[in-house]
C-alpha cells in the first residue's frame, strides 16, 4: 500500500455520550468496547515505520455492539435508503438491517426510503413504505432492490427536515461514492442543527474501489457472474476460425472485477484495465498482439474494463451521469470496431463476438459467502447507529468488521497495484506481456 | 396447421438395396421395418379429409435400425460437419453419432470435418481429425463444436470429390436450412456419379423453425437460457422508476423463442414477433403502449426477436451473410433510440436498459432433455445412413423419430400461427393486447 | 403401444349445455369447438387397425375456450387444491390458474385450499386464502407449493359439502394418480347430488406415469436436475481407484426419470428401473456386472429407480403410505450392502458413494419449456371448468392439449416399454448389457 | 484469538542458500525479499502485549517471488499429489502449479501422482503421468482430482526413495491435515538424508479449519453449493404441516461451513457445531426447542455439522477412517430417529426430510473467487519450492500470501471461537436461543 496514513483521521464521529443500556440480550454475547482496534498495516516493516514516525500504529475502531446505546429503544426510528446502480446484496442488507433494528434492539419502526435520495427529498412523490420481518423474510433471495434506485444527488436541507418530520434518527445509506459523500453532507447538515440522527453507511461499490473497507459487497458475485460469459466468448472464439470474444466487463477507474474476472475464468488472453496503460496501434499494441496470439492459436479473448484504453478518446468530450460521475466512452464497441478494419484491411479473416454483462451481472442477488457479507455488514451498521455513530461506512479489515469514516473511505478511489502481486498474477495467468512484445514462448 | 399436405413427397431416397445383416446385437433390439409410419396429421377431422381427398393419409417413415443394412461394416467411413452458427447441443450430436458408429455399428473410422463445409472443400487448409469413443466421452458437457464451424456454401463437385478421395460412405451434416440444402445438393452429385455415399442431416436450428421435424435440438436449452436475462431486465425495470428493460432473442424470421421465452418466464409484458405486425407509433402503436404501461406499473418488459419489425426499415436495402440469409436490421438498438426520443419528446424519465443475450444462449451445452434430443437424433442419424437412406434429416414426430426427405423439412419456415393456441397463451399471459389498444382492464 | 384403445370412453363428462357467451376478447382469439379431436395414435398401421375394426380412429377432445361457457361469470367462484409430493412447478400451475380466471375470465373469487384434501375436509383448522394476480405474480419463481400439500384421503361428503358450503363452482385439484381417484369420487358424489361443479385436474406425476397426458410438469425438470447429480456421482467415482457411485432417482412403478436421466448424462454405466428385471448375483448379476467394469475403467456409476429390484425384497411384507401407495423397499442402502460386502468378501478394494438427491429435485421451480407447460395447463384446465367439464384432466398429446377422462387418465400406470426405443437408446448408451453378460467389447 | 502466539516458530525451513538468478521475468515483476513479513496479530492491544512482552510483534514470512532461486532451472523435476477427500479446486490448483512451473519457470519436467501417497509409494502399481499446459488447459472446469486421491499414510522411506528415483527435486502435496503431516515426516526424511528436494504443501481443508492459513481454497465454493440444498429443505418444510428439514454439512471438528451456510441462506432456525454443546432432550433441549418453534411457525430447519452432538453418542466407542481421522456417529440419522419418536409419542404430526449433500458439494469445480485463491496459492507454491523453500504451507493472511511452516499450520485445529463475532451472527440470525430457552418474543 502506497497511500500515507499518517493524513488519515480515523477517528469515527459520534452523536454523544451513550447512556442506555444495550437491549441486546444472548448466552454468547459480549459487547465490544470503543478501545478495540484494528491495525490499519500489515507489513511488518511499513508498521514499523509508522510505530517510529508517527509514534502509533493507524488503526481503526473495530465494529461491533457497544454496552451502552445513544438511541433509546422507544423512540428510535430508522429509514434505509438504496442509491446509485444494482449491485448484488442490495435486498440482503435491507433485510440485515430490517432484521437486526427488529429482532436484537426491539425496533420496529423501520422505513424504506423509495428510488434513492429522490424519495427522500420527495416523500410526497415517492412515499416511503414501513419494513418488518415478514416483508424481509426471503428478500435476500432477490437481486436488485425492493426500494428501487435513483442516481444523483438532491438538496440536503431538504432531506434532513424530512428526516425531522419522519422523526427518523438513524438513516441507513447503501451507495457508493457519491452517495458517501452525499450521506457526509447529511451528517454535516445534521451536526449544524444540532440534531440526533445517525448516519451510517453500508459502502456499495461493485469495483471494489474503496479505501479502508476491504471487501465490499456484490463484488465477489460479480466475479462469480463473469465465469460464464467469459466461457461464452471462449466456446464462441474456438468455434471458428480466428474467433476474438471481447467482453466488457464494470471498473470506471479501477480493474478489480476485469483482473479477477480473468483470473476466475483462466481463458483470458488479454485483461485491460484503467490503471495500467497500452496503446492499440504499433509493433507493440494491442491490434499487432492479436495478430501474433492469431498466429499461435487462431482464437483469443479480452476481457476490457469499462474505463480502460480512455486516452484513445482524448480530445472528444466527456459527459457526466446524473450521480456526477464522468462517463466513460464505449471501449467495448470502439475495440469491436477497431479490430474489424484492422483484420480487413490485412485481410485477414476473424469472427469477432462482442459481450456487455453488465446488467446481468449485478441484478442477481447475493450469494454464498457475499451474501453472508451482506448480512454482517448490515449487522455491524446497525450496531454503530445504535451507539450513536455517524458519519461512518463498515468496513471488513484484516478479518474484523471497522468503523470507517466516510472521508477516509471516500479520499480516493482505491485501485489495482500494477507492480502488485494481484497483477503480477494476471499477467502471468493471461500470458498478455509475451503478445505485446511479440516474444515467442 | 395451414400446410396442403398433397403436395409433399414423404418418400425417403435411397442408395440401394439393404443386403448386409445388421451387426447391431442385445436382447431388447428390435428392428424396425420400412413399412412402419406416423401420420403427419394428428387432427381427426384434418386426417378424414385427406383420407377422402388422396385415398391416404400422409405420414412418415419411422426412423430406426434396419434388419439390413447397407454399409458394409469393414469398408464403411463416416465423415462428421457441422456448419452455421452454433447451437447448444452440437457436441452431444456429434458425440452420439460417433459412439454409435463404434459401438452400436463397430465402425472406427470416424472423421470430424473441421469448419464446416469450409474444411471439406479444402481439407488441406483445415485437415479432419479421428474421432473414437474416448475423445468423446465427455464432449456432451462442453459448449459450441470441437469441429468449429463456418458460414456459406462451398463447390459442390469439390467437396464430393473430397468425399472419395478420404473414400468416406456416410456424411452426417448438422446444420440449419442452409447446410441441409448444402447437402441435398451433395446428395444430387453424389447420385449424379453414382457413388455409394449416405447424407443424412441431423437438423440445427436454434430457431425451431423446420417442417416436420418437430423439435429441434438446442431449442429447449435457449428457452432455459432466456429466463435469467429476462429476470435481470425485470429486476433492473423494477427498481427505478419507469424502467423499461428491452430483451432481444432469437429467430430471423419466426418467433418461436421469443414466444416461449415470454411464457417460460412470464413478467413479459410485450412480445414482439415477426409473425405478429405491429407499428411503432399512433395511438395503438407500442410507443404509447408502453407509456400505458408505465402509467399502471411504471415498469416494462418487452422481448423482441431479431426478425421483428422489420417494416420499420423499409427502404433502407438488405445484407446478406455468407451463408446467403438476409442480415436483418437491429431492431434492438433501433427500439431503444426511438423509445429514448419518445420520452425525452413527453418529458416522461425512462430508463432503459438493452439486453442481447444471443451468444450466451447459444454457446451452452444442451442439457437435460435437450441433451437426450441430440443423442438420441444422433442414434437415427447413424441406423439411417447405415441402411443407405440419403437426402434426408432426422425429425421428432409425435412422439417418435421419423425420416424426412431434405426437400420437405426445407420447403420453407415453420412460423407461429398467430391464430393458433401457442399465440393466444402469449398473449394471455403477456397482456399486451389491452396496451396496444388502451383498453382499460 | 399395446394398450387395447377401444376398451377406453374417451368422452369427456359436462355438467350440462354451455349457454353463456364467453367473456373471453382478443383480436387473435379462435374458439375450439367439441368436435375438434387429437388421435389417440399416431403409428399408421394401428390407426388403419383401428379404423377397420372399430369404425373410428380412437381419438381425444381439443382442449381450448369455448364459445359459450357453462359457469356464469358473476357467481363463478373457484377453488385450487394440491395434493401429495412436491413436483417441480405446483405454483407455476397454481399461477397459471388464478390468472386466467382473473384475467382472462373476470374471475375474482378463487380459493388456495391449505394442504390438499387436508383442507378440504377442514378448512376450520385450515382455513384457506383467497388468491389473485398480485399474489401469485412471481409466484412462478418458487418451488414447492404455497398452499402446502398432503396425502391421503379425505371423507369424500365432507368435502363436497365443503364446496357448497363455500359456494365454488370449480375445483382444480392437482396431484398425482391417488388425488385424481379422489377427484373422480368429488365429482361422483357431486353427480350423485346434482350440483353444477366443475371438478378439472392437472396431472401431477414427477414419474411422467398417466395415461394419454403426454408429458406431465415437473418430469422435464426433474431430469435437468438429475444431471448435476450423477455429474457429481461420475467425478467421486472417477477421483478414487475402484469409486463406485449409486444414484437413487424417483420413479416407484416406472422408470422414466431414471432412463431419462442416464440419456441426460451419459456417464452411467448401469440403469435400473421397475420395468426390466435384473439379478444381483450369479455370473449375470449387478455385482459380477460392476466387478467386470471396474477390472476394464476401475470406476462406475449406477442410476437406480427407487422401485427397482424390488424382487430383492420378496418377503418381507409391504407398508403404504397416507396415500396408500405402496412404499417400496430403500433399494439404494441395499445395494450399498450388497456391494460392500461382495468387494469384501473379494478383497478388491471399492470406494462407494451413494446420492440420495430425491427432494432436492423435486423441491426447485419449474423452469424453461417446462414452465411453459405448467402455464398452458393451467390455462386449458380453466377453460374446461368454464365449459362445464368435469371428471377430467387436461393432457398433452401430439402436440396439442386435451381434455382426458380421469378413469382414462388413471387406468393404469404408463410404464416404459422394454422392447421400445426409449429403452434401447439407454443399453445403448450404458453399454450395460456387454458387462451383464461378460461379453467382451 | 485466543492462540499463544510466543510458542510458535514461524520460520519457514529452507534446503539451502539460493544462488541462482531466477528465470522470470516481465515488466511488472517484483521479487519479494525473505525479510518482508506480514503481522500475525491485527488486533491492536494484543498487538502491543506481544511487542511488549516478546520485543517483537509475531509474523509470517511474505509468499512470493525470490531474485534468486534454489532449484536449477535446467535439473528442476516436480511432481504433484492430491490426497484425502475432493474439495473444490483441487484440479484448479494442479492447473496453477503446471502453469506456473512451465510458463514463468520453464521447467516441462513435472509428474502427476496418482491416487495420492499410494502413487507416491507404489509407482509401478499406479504410474505417474507427465503433466504439461495443454493437458491442464481447461481444467479448473473440472471437479474433483485428475490424479486421483487415496486416504491414508504410506511408508516415509519408500516414498523419498521413489521421489529419488524419479529424480524430483520440488514436491507439492495438496492435502488436509493429514497429508500435511505426512509431508512433514517426508521433509523430515529428506532432511536425514541430505537431499536438496522442496516439500511445499498447498492446504486442502473444506472445513478451513487450520491455522494461520486464513482462507482455504473450496472452503467459499462449499459454502456457495450449500444454499441450493438449504433452500430445497425450507421449500419441503413450508410445503407441508409441522415440516421439519434437517441438513447436514461437512465439518467433523469445527464447524465453519455449517456456520456459514446458515448464514448465507437465512432461512436456517437451528445451526448445530461441534464447537458448541447443546442437548438433545429436556426443557432445553433440542426437541424441545423445535417442538416451541413448530408451535409458532409449523416449519423448521435445522443444519448440523457432521462432527455436532458426537456426546449423544458416548460409550458406544470410536472408528477411525485409512487416514486415521476419527470417524464421527451420524448425527444427521440419529436426530431424524430421535425427532420421529419425539413426535409420535406427543402424537403431533411432523413431516421429516433430510438431507446429506457433502459429496454433491466438494465435487464440484471452484468458481469465482475461490477459483482465484487456488490459483494464487498454486503460484505461491511454486514460488516457494523454487527458492529451496520445504516443509511449509501457503497460506492466505491479512490480504497476503504468506509462507506458513507446516508444524504451525497443523499444530491444532481451528475452531470457531463461541464468544466471538461469527457465532454471534449466527445466533441473531438464527435465532435459534430463543426456542432453546422458550423465551416468548
Amino acid at each position: 500500500m502506497d497511500l500515507d496514513l499518517s493524513k488519515f483521521d480515523f477517528n469515527v464521529e459520534t452523536l454523544g455520550e451513550c447512556q442506555v443500556p444495550s437491549p441486546l440480550v444472548g448466552e454468547r454475547l459480549k459487547f465490544v468496547s470503543d478501545d478495540e482496534r484494528i491495525v490499519a498495516v500489515s507489513d511488518s516493516q511499513e508498521l514499523s515505520r509508522y510505530q517510529e514516525e508517527l509514534g502509533y500504529i493507524p488503526s481503526m475502531e473495530t465494529a461491533g455492539p457497544r454496552a451502552k446505546v445513544f438511541q433509546p429503544q422507544l423512540l428510535a426510528r430508522a429509514a434505509i435508503v438504496t442509491c446509485g446502480g444494482l449491485c448484488p446484496g442490495l435486498n440482503s442488507v435491507i433485510k440485515g438491517v430490517v432484521e437486526t433494528l427488529n429482532q436484537e434492539y426491539g425496533i420496529k419502526d423501520v422505513f424504506g426510503i423509495h428510488y434513492g435520495y429522490a424519495g427522500l427529498a420527495d416523500p410526497k412523490t415517492y412515499p416511503p413504505v414501513m419494513l418488518d420481518a415478514d416483508k424481509v423474510d426471503t428478500l435476500h433471495m432477490e437481486g436488485g432492490s425492493i426500494l428501487g434506485t435513483s442516481r444523483g444527488g438532491q438538496d440536503v436541507e431538504t432531506m434532513v427536515q424530512n428526516l425531522v418530520n419522519m422523526r427518523i434518527n438513524m438513516l441507513f445509506t447503501i451507495g457508493g461514492d457519491g452517495t458517501l459523500k452525499g450521506a457526509a453532507q447529511i451528517a454535516k447538515e445534521i451536526k449544524r442543527r444540532g440534531l440526533e440522527i445517525s448516519v451510517v453507511g453500508v459502502p456499495k461499490t461493485i469495483d471494489n474501489d474503496l479505501q479502508f473497507v476491504g471487501s465490499t459487497f456484490g463484488f465477489e458475485t460479480a466475479v462469480y457472474q463473469s465465469t460464464p460469459v467469459i466461457t461464452a466468448a471462449h466456446v464462441e472464439a474456438r468455434s471458428v476460425y480466428n474467433g476474438l470474444g471481447i467482453v466488457k466487463l464494470m471498473g470506471r477507474d479501477s480493474g478489480f472485477i476485469c483482473a479477477n474476472a480473468a483470473l476466475a475464468n483462466p481463458v483470458v488472453n488479454f485483461c485491460l484495465i484503467p490503471e495500467d496503460e497500452w496503446t492499440l496501434d504499433g509493433p507493440n499494441g494491442l491490434l499487432k498482439a492479436v495478430e501474433r496470439r492469431f498466429r499461435r492459436k487462431s482464437h483469443a479473448i479480452i476481457a476490457v474494463a469499462e474505463g480502460a484504453g480512455q486516452s484513445n478518446f482524448n480530445g472528444l468530450g466527456e459527459e457526466r451521469d446524473a450521480s456526477g460521475n464522468v462517463l466513460k466512452h464505449d471501449i467495448g464497441t470502439f475495440l469491436c470496431d477497431r479490430f474489424k478494419s484492422y483484420f480487413a484491411d490485412l485481410k485477414i479473416p476473424v469472427s469477432l463476438k462482442y459481450f456487455d454483462p453488465s446488467y446481468s451481472i449485478r441484478s442477481v442477488p447475493a450469494s454464498g459467502t457475499d451474501q453472508i457479507l451482506c448480512h454482517r455488514l448490515a449487522e455491524y451498521a446497525v450496531h454503530a447507529a445504535m451507539a450513536g455513530k455517524t458519519n461512518m461506512v463498515i468496513g471488513y479489515w484484516n478479518r474484523s468488521f471497522v468503523n470507517v469514516p466516510i472521508p477516509v473511505a471516500t479520499y480516493e478511489r482505491h485501485k489495482i497495484d500494477i507492480n502488485g502481486s494481484l497483477w503480477r498474477s494476471v499477467l502471468a495467468c493471461t500470458g498478455q506481456e509475451k503478445y505485446f512484445k511479440g516474444r515467442s514462448k
